[in-house]
């Protein structure tokens, strides 16, 4: 038997013809070395697969794209989309053998409409490359799951991050897209008006896909003003329950907070030694408030308020650029700073979300379940969302580590459906949570999509093996 | 020939044999008489078909629903789902027959989830019997279609209204769906958590699809706290051309405006007509402005400079809950001011949306056209959202009325497009727009509507004939 963590179905034959002609086409941008094969192969989540897929093409425009995809389409070979490899739910595996098209080269920012909002990207974008690139408009993109993924691939997942209790996530800042389908036409879903009744929202079904329906080639984003003020702040409660119940009243009053993340005790002690940072060691909550001078210190003043209500320390400030910018380093490195406590670990990173009013119900049955474990884990949340993440750190060669995280994982999920919450916030299905799909969405639900996915992709060679069974 | 409002396509069987079983199931809520049927086979578009559905259910459940579904999926009879039939697209026609729901007797809200700021809703609830049965809590719904619309309706035509610049649309604010499929299985899409990434988004596939894929039996919504401030002011410009500059610079500094609604002098001089109102008879700005008391005074101060940069008068204020809601009522009855100015017609009404930075351009144009043309027109707009309305009021029976009107929404569809916009910002395509829609989103795209809609609806039941061709 496989390790739980090891997906390989049933492999596809990937003819000899096919890579010629890739080749043929692509010279050095088709390449089959191993290495570059087995880069292709993973990502970060603790998942396994092999072979990894048997060539990668390195595409530069959309041409390029849909001659790959209208190559594989007809050797029925699949084809796996891969930007910089960030997913942490296996997307990027060859379960099913085929070719990975990588995307990174296709990292031009093609329009920036600053009068508009907007701004037209290729799928290779990093989030971080695109806020570089506008600095000088006046406007930001604020969505920032933890790693600097790609744009690309942040749609594909409906990624969000910490800016989405305020701003949304990828779903509702997504404008347009340009996609090349299965059978390697190119089409545009969406137009760069701000709304639209105009037919079914391709836009949004392409959004979350996970690669399965088409390739994404061109993204249109809504971008926000730089807020004239903005400032973060950290606050220590006692207990993970006190600082839950100050989010849960922040929400509630409607105050427009732009950030608001949990980092429990543990994961406080292991940001500290990862950044050298002197955090007090408490469950803790980083905000970040955005607004007009007036404005910040009015939501700041209300949620200082709440927080003393809920036993909260008093605020310490990051009042610099740069002092905010470190402190929100620190949160987004807290991954890699739990992986880093545990030399040879692998995490498993859960990704529920429950409306916000079971919020301190869901976390705090879980964090009873991890501490009687005994599994060293992480816990971070976007719980102004309703959403967090423990990561159980596992050594990946323990069969009774592996089987305990997932067995909290499991018990997890389960709470959280049926406080009426999701098994995944923002990480998506991918491999791994596909029967979690089934529990949360129904028979029936699940049946629609995949009868939407056999009709847009017959041969099933877009990412198959993902978010459902075929 | 046909009049070009006149909408029959092939009328489909509907045997006896289907009349009979609905009648002995539901009794007296099953009709066919004549008026009922009338009452059921228009809407408020201009368009007309004949003959009317050949009977008209009235559900009172999901169960009842799904009985009619089955019923007529048996017989591939079509089914037209019906709220208060305040479609200005003929989306309600029966154009080839077959049975209508009408769900207005699902009008519960079922349950009110306020520290979740969630509300489940039967699709016969009224936006303002919605917010009538929400009072006590301190929340609100802001979605406003000028109709008391059903928000089943409101769902499936992806619809939005004037609170829409600063809260979004349908798309933004439907949470999670029950949906009766075109088999007349029931499934669910989404849940009450704030954002996931689990699987295809139905739930936004079925907003907007205005009722071809299934029919909407319940809706999950966002809240809103009623902001501890409010208020509303107008403000009269020389021209349209100065009001529309004061509002791309509003939104382009990120002002978080709730409301700002262009109506011309045309307009203006109807609705004081209509509403015994005094307004200055002028290109006019409604606005409300909704926060803190400290952040509205703030905003309102931002904007009332940028509008004397543009040669605003100065605000005048409805300060009161009284004086703002006759203000917003004489907005919501424009068109209605507008229709009963010239007895005995009907208006056609556009429906354009553009990327804010065109606004001026499109509006501009199309207003001298308009004006050249010599029809009787009003206009109004959501301007913050690029999104207007022309409504030109033609005699019905007069073609070249209905030529000269159609020949002017062709320019102007077009010019949108150009633009960069949409054909419909929130009406959706219903009979009329179908051409509008291939301009807009490319024979590809619409491949791919029509792609899904075979999948899910094999024998088109599900109120054919709209959105595209078959």
């Amino acid at each position: 038997m496989n390790a739980p963590q090891h997906f390989t179905i049933a492999q596809r034959d990937v003819p000899d013809a096919l890579i010629q002609a890739l080749k043929a086409q692509f010279a050095e941008r088709c390449s089959t070395a191993m290495v570059v094969r087995e880069q292709h192969g993973r990502d970060e989540s603790a998942f396994t697969s092999v072979p990894p897929p048997a060539a990668v093409v390195f595409a530069e425009s959309t041409a390029d794209v849909a001659a790959v995809v209208k190559a594989c389409a007809e050797h029925r070979v699949p084809v796996i989309p891969f930007g910089v490899g960030s997913s942490l739910e296996g997307h990027l595996l060859a379960v099913q053998g085929g070719v990975s098209i990588d995307l990174t080269r296709m990292n031009r920012v093609l329009s920036i409409n600053a009068e508009d909002l907007t701004v037209t990207v290729q799928p290779g974008v990093t989030r971080k490359q695109l806020n570089e690139e506008i600095k000088s408009t006046g406007l930001f993109f604020p969505i920032d799951p933890g790693a600097d993924a790609t744009i690309g691939g942040m749609s594909a997942t409906r990624a969000s991050g910490t800016n989405a209790v305020r701003y949304g996530t990828m779903r509702e800042n997504v404008l347009a897209l340009e996609v090349v389908t299965a059978s390697g036409e190119v089409i545009r879903t969406g137009t760069r008006a701000k709304k639209s009744s105009a037919g079914y929202d391709l836009t949004r079904l392409f959004v979350g896909s996970e690669g399965t329906l088409g390739v994404i080639t061109e993204v249109t984003l809504k971008l926000y003003p730089v807020p004239e003020a903005m400032s973060a702040a950290v606050c220590s409660f006692p207990g993970i329950a006190e600082a839950v119940q100050a989010v849960i009243q922040t929400i509630q009053l409607g105050v427009p907070i732009a950030r608001v993340e949990l980092i429990d005790a543990n994961t406080v002690r292991m940001v500290n030694q990862y950044a050298k940072l002197g955090l007090r060691e408490e469950a803790m909550l980083l905000m970040e408030f955005h607004g007009s001078p007036a404005g910040v210190k009015e939501q700041a003043e209300t949620v200082q308020e709440i927080a003393r209500e809920h036993q909260g320390q008093d605020f310490a400030w990051a009042s610099t650029p740069e002092e905010r910018t470190k402190l929100w380093t620190a949160r987004h490195n807290a991954y890699f700073a739990a992986v880093q406590s545990r030399p040879g670990c692998r995490a498993i990173s859960t990704d529920t979300c429950v409306p916000i009013s079971r919020l301190a119900d869901c976390l705090l049955d879980s964090v009873k379940e991890a501490d009687d474990s005994g599994l060293t884990y992480f816990l971070v949340g976007h719980v102004g969302d309703g959403n967090f993440h423990f990561g159980y750190l596992i050594d990946p060669n323990d069969p009774k580590e592996w089987a305990t995280a997932e067995g909290l994982n499991q018990k997890l999920v389960q709470r959280a459906l049926r406080l009426g919450g999701t098994c995944t916030g923002e990480h998506g299905v991918g491999l791994h949570k596909m029967d979690f799909l089934v529990d949360e969405a129904g028979e029936g639900a699940v049946a629609m999509m995949r009868t939407i996915k056999h009709a847009l992709d017959p041969h099933n060679i877009m990412n198959p093996g993902k978010v459902f069974r075929w």
